[in-house]
């Protein structure tokens, strides 16, 4: 429903007797950053395997394929991606043989100079199987003159610009590395003995796993038989870690950027109560990703709370619409409004982030055929005026209603009551991060790492 | 998750040029009464067509097969049922062809006598292919010697005795009833001049259906090219009609019974907080079925409301449990708790009910170790201690923990600082049904229709 | 490319451990009597079991499916059917549950006088869930007042006119019985100590079993703890064989009616050459069918025998067709011409019969085209002129060519440059069978057993 | 059954507007060349699609599948590969992005020095996602410095030593080059006025194409809007063609190194007679393969000719072999003997060669139990001592009956009355080919092209 399609998960483990089923768990638990495709490559120091399909992930892999995955290491990878019969060669790990040996990438993330670091490449000779990123990666890597695993990875990683949270796996060593920037999440932590990597802590969670911390930006870990050995390579750099992390992808539950989801997102809810108070008799969320700041706002503002929309969790890729059409007939499958909760109430609606419109402008037109006197839109994050270049599928700039509206058009586009967007300000204030350290490119359109490309060939976000 | 199972949900269209596609997105509303099988049955007059099949309704039919079930009236079904080969053997429409012409039943409910009357139909030769108590009403059906359709089917539900709200469709009519004492909910409505009947009003609000009134206990409406008409042919008899659909089973945002399931549950959760108040920081649901109450809850005991268990919404069938043992396996799956909500709380949990008290357990549990200081469990319905006859799917008396352990007991189980379950005399109130409507059977033993068995061979309850 | 479609095949095992597996693989032998569909029931002595699937006996049961039949006795079935989602309901074994316990029956025929005893038997209340004859049978044995099985039984057959070599499962007993007039193929054998039945002896060659007698047209073999007991509750009947067995449906290799199909079939191609020689340089198959007939028509006539035409193995129920239409498409899909073998050559070209014509008008127009200067067909029957009513699922009569032209019309329609069928007295000297033991009603339209039927109900023929 | 696999088969198409469908038939008729995978890329001057998969030609494309691949120009390739996940990897044809454009190649052979070629390129930075050749090829193409297409294919081509028929397709052109030595067959054709190239000629008669000439051995053909151009770019070698084309592999109708194999396998049976004459009464073939060798030897014998062996044309991949064995299990899934004419005969057995032994082992045992007096082998072509390096997927030499045992102690292991192999110098006589042109390594070791290789990193043989 959202029409910003979510980026990527990545999971590590070093050195577990059932490395391919704990990594599967990991990744059910990421498995809200992408849907699309996974994988899983393993290792028991002698042979790599691997296996890679379309779906989800408890779908790709049954108890056989796993037993087909031995081995002590294992990386593992969600993906959102473009449908079709080729989506499969994007699938990743990225996984191939070099003259270093067999090296299996997962990678989060988005690089701003893919386009012009291909075209040098295949101008070397390179040739490229599919349109990710993570390739473009693995051929710097295996064109390093280097001598040891780490040299010919930082020598790659210097070339690329971006944002990449990248777990990489050879015969005997795992290793995970975060861009300067630190643009997606990343945390290291423990099952027992054996070293984690994963981009949200609730996939440690799943398999008792203790939180360690994160993997700082710019940091490079290496896991091998000598242990955890930790590396700066890169030039210092300001932090920029993704805001929408804390909006709307990651889970509530979620450690990201070293504070828990929730708490961020309530106070987001708390400070939009401050900025856009209403008079009102209800505040309702559109679930489930409005759910948390909407408590927030009722906690600000004391109006009471009510889920005055339920979620139909049934909902899966396609459905039939009949000829003879149905009103709002994408977001009533599923969405539908409480009528008693809101008969003749005044309502205050919270979501996330708007994107083109068109799915709110439904939302409020059905909480007010369900008898709502006034519906008042609250959105817990500022306009979203620019496309994401650092991991997120977002529609292009056009596409994005803010970007052509001011936010009392938006309203009446909306055919709302009032509607309030959070600021920047407020958002700076609610992560309570010191100086501020995130990216908000897509509030500002102030990139903190400039996109190169070749004049015709727009880089294109990649998770 | 919850150890019952849903029962089964129906949907009915009568003369609509798109009668199946309006079927196909009624029983998408309707699928969280029965995911295991669905179906459908159409007539253009003349022909009857029908597929089934296994799984949700979104994977069962595509738009092909949509389009070969042409037809303007149409009936369907949503079930659970036991797995194996088998089981699409039991899936509905039951569509049999009789002397009378070819016949569809969708079926939500369960007959305490079917026992009986099967092995009578057999004795007299009847042949059955499946398990399902609707095989026996249309045996009894075929063997009537009434003349007419509605006297047919009036002789064999005279001889029936629990649960049916029932649907039924020949080649030009359309019929609907449901048993005296009203167990299962039923409800009329139009879509714009089409009759429609379903289980739930959630599946009126998908297609644009107007809500016209319940189907009345007792009631039979034929619904043919003379309009509809309304019979009352069986004796007068108490309504008795599940109060779990307002405490579980139903939708929130449906009206059954007559009531809308939001209001009703969310009162449930305010009686229990006036019966069972503690001194606590925070009220949390098991999601989602406990949310309504713990809102109701948190707003008579003025104990803020938090989401701190989150849900992962791609659970499906089947995981694959690592062989080092995870604790709380099943629980963790569905379930994360979130610290930063919890740690050095007081915490109330709201559940609507408590089957075996394992998975109860494991949250309260769950939640300690994500740093509650207490853990009181709030249970939004009366300790559940007989099966159901009447269409739920529930263990064996002895595998309720209510069945044989005092409420001090089943906390010491649950390890639970205090446990609350909601009174029956505050659930009548919550209800606000003027004399006592519901079968509440479950609670207290007292079942509204005996059942019937040959010696060791207990009716069991079917959806 | 055949425009008649295969009757069933069935198969029986008795006491032996490994039943399901057994009945999995002489399904597989029969596999060329049924593709559409396939089933087996098990019984344990105690519990029944049983799969149905559509497609292939291969890709229907998995390892895991036969080790969930467990059990000493099975019987099993493979069908031709018409496609679509209802297919699934006239799968074979027919399982059902009646007064007299489980009850488990595979068929292999058709009966002429269903439809009337289906109408009666629903004027007496019986409910028909599809549309096979074994239904019928089914509901006559469950209200046959009979004290014991086989009474139950020989009550229910002694109603039904037509075709039938029936196997039937209860928990402890197998029964196989062949109607009067003995018109299917059933053998009877012994794997070891274990009794089998089988439509054809291959059965009994892929397990190693030994071939012991038919089971006789008129009688009933029960096999129990007791052994094998054999019946004639009938009154005596004339053999009539089904002629079409040797011709074209039977395996070359196998045994039915006492007789081995490749020498019989052989016969038939050499008094095909005694009927209709002709000066040629060659004769060759229609493969696979026209084979050994092709042999006996090269022996008898002195003129080479060649494999002229290529059969593509590969060729699957659907395929695309370009929209520049190719000529003879769905011929050429599986045949196609050995241009060094027919280059300038007069061609004989031997099929086992001529269904509507178009095919075989095709490959007489492929093998011109491949060079041949003459092409002669021969076919190895007599015209084809009226439907079966016995358990082949022919054309109607108007779409059978010879129904209505003269051999002379036909080869003139074939623009073959003669043909030559083979006349009822040679297939007569080729059987070599005593008096006439053989059905030839598809040549003569005389048939042994009159169809009874409601107007406007054609008793329609069913595997 | 056979223990050698089959190569591969590769089809293209310039300028035609039904290009994928063309494609998709041209691969169903080359299907018996790999059954394994199968893809098509398509160009419509300005973008390339593809698809692959795993199965057959008919299972990977539906209609919609084709429609989604538009275009006036494609290559396809069907392919046997090892199973699992991996193999979708190797899965051809090959599309790549290179500086020079998109790319795809279909590739029928092997490079005798790929691994050294593999070996050389990952050491210049190259990464490889699978292991065919074929990606070798790619590589050394995408780093030539030649300006023009075809300068950079023959740069690549005259790095590599071996066997490759292919076929490559940019936007606007399709190339088709076979090497020096001609190892596997490649034809060019036409359908109306559009270009095709084809493994055999089967895909061109299926498509109603007519066929031009081979693609000679060493020349390299570019079909672009300038018509067709032939390049002689390679010194001279002698011809080598691969003798189990005519043998074994091509299908009976096709065309394969100027010669129809039909004849040419029928010759070889003529000679077997003469020089392998014995006193027997009838000669059957190992079916489908020994047909038409067996015809000859019966021509050229007298003696006659018969289907002894039946074969099963529903086997596929997998199947369940009871506990209790069964003698010659695999052998009887796909053969059953005909004991009539069999039984108290001498026999000759016909077949196209003997890998291991084993199977021919179980068919002489099981002709003899079907009653045979005597059994006598002959087989079609010399001792197989050596594997392939070329193209065929053979065991190793060690498994090769023929490399350690001669031919009496061979036809002791047979338990055959005797054995005989067809000489090479009849195999000569029989081709017909004026001075000997074909590749016989299989027979004799000497292999027309050496191996390179890496200490213990043979070659291995892939398609």
């Amino acid at each position: 429903m959202k029409q910003w399609n979510d980026e990527c998960g990545v999971f590590g483990i070093y050195n577990h007797p059932e490395a391919a089923n704990l990594t599967y768990l990991g990744l059910h638990s990421l498995q809200h950053r992408g849907q699309e495709s996974a994988g899983i490559v393993t290792s028991d120091e002698r042979t790599m395997r691997f296996q890679l399909g379309m779906g989800l992930v408890q779908d790709i892999f049954s108890e056989g394929d796993l037993a087909r995955l031995p081995g002590v290491h294992a990386i593992g990878h969600v993906r959102y991606s473009t449908t079709g019969s080729s989506a499969l060669k994007n699938a990743q790990p990225f996984f191939v043989e070099t003259v270093h040996g067999r090296i299996a990438f997962a990678h989060n993330g988005n690089l701003v100079n893919a386009g012009v670091l291909r075209h040098e490449l295949e101008h070397q000779g390179s040739i490229f199987q599919g349109s990710s990123d993570t390739e473009v990666v693995a051929h710097l890597y295996a064109r390093s003159k280097g001598e040891k695993l780490i040299t010919r990875l930082v020598d790659a990683l210097r070339r690329v610009k971006g944002a990449y949270s990248l777990v990489m796996l050879v015969e005997k060593r795992l290793v995970a590395v975060r861009d300067p920037n630190g643009f997606r999440p990343l945390v290291l932590g423990k099952v027992r003995d054996s070293y984690v990597v994963a981009s949200e802590t609730c996939a440690l969670d799943l398999i008792e796993g203790q939180y360690i911390r994160e993997v700082e930006p710019g940091e490079l870990i290496m896991i091998s038989s000598k242990g955890l050995e930790s590396f700066r390579p890169f030039p210092p750099a300001a932090t920029r870690q993704c805001i929408f992390e804390h909006i709307y992808f990651a889970r509530p539950d979620s450690f990201v950027f070293g504070r828990q989801v929730y708490p961020v997102r309530q106070a987001f809810g708390r400070e939009l109560a401050r900025e856009h108070p209403v008079d009102a008799d209800v505040v309702i969320p559109v679930p489930d990703s409005g759910i948390v700041a909407a408590l927030g706002y009722a906690e600000a503002s004391g109006v009471p709370f009510a889920m005055g929309l339920i979620r139909n969790h049934y909902v899966g890729r396609t459905f039939i619409e009949p000829e003879q059409s149905i009103r709002h007939f994408g977001v009533k499958l599923k969405l539908n409004a409480v009528r008693e909760v809101l008969q003749g109430k005044r309502v205050v609606v919270v979501d996330d982030s708007i994107v083109r419109g068109t799915t709110s402008r439904k939302i409020v037109k059905m909480v007010r055929e369900a008898g709502a006197r006034e519906v008042h839109m609250r959105i817990s994050s500022p306009p979203t005026r620019f496309p994401c270049y650092f991991g997120i599928d977002t529609p292009t700039q056009t596409e994005l209603i803010a970007s052509s509206h001011t936010v009392e058009e938006i309203n009446r586009f909306l055919t709302s009551d009032s509607l309030g967007y959070l600021s920047r300000d407020a958002l700076e204030r609610a992560t309570d991060h010191g100086p501020y350290a995130y990216c908000d490119a897509c509030f500002t359109g102030v990139y903190p790492v400039a996109a190169e490309g070749r004049p015709g060939d727009p880089c294109e976000p990649q998770g």
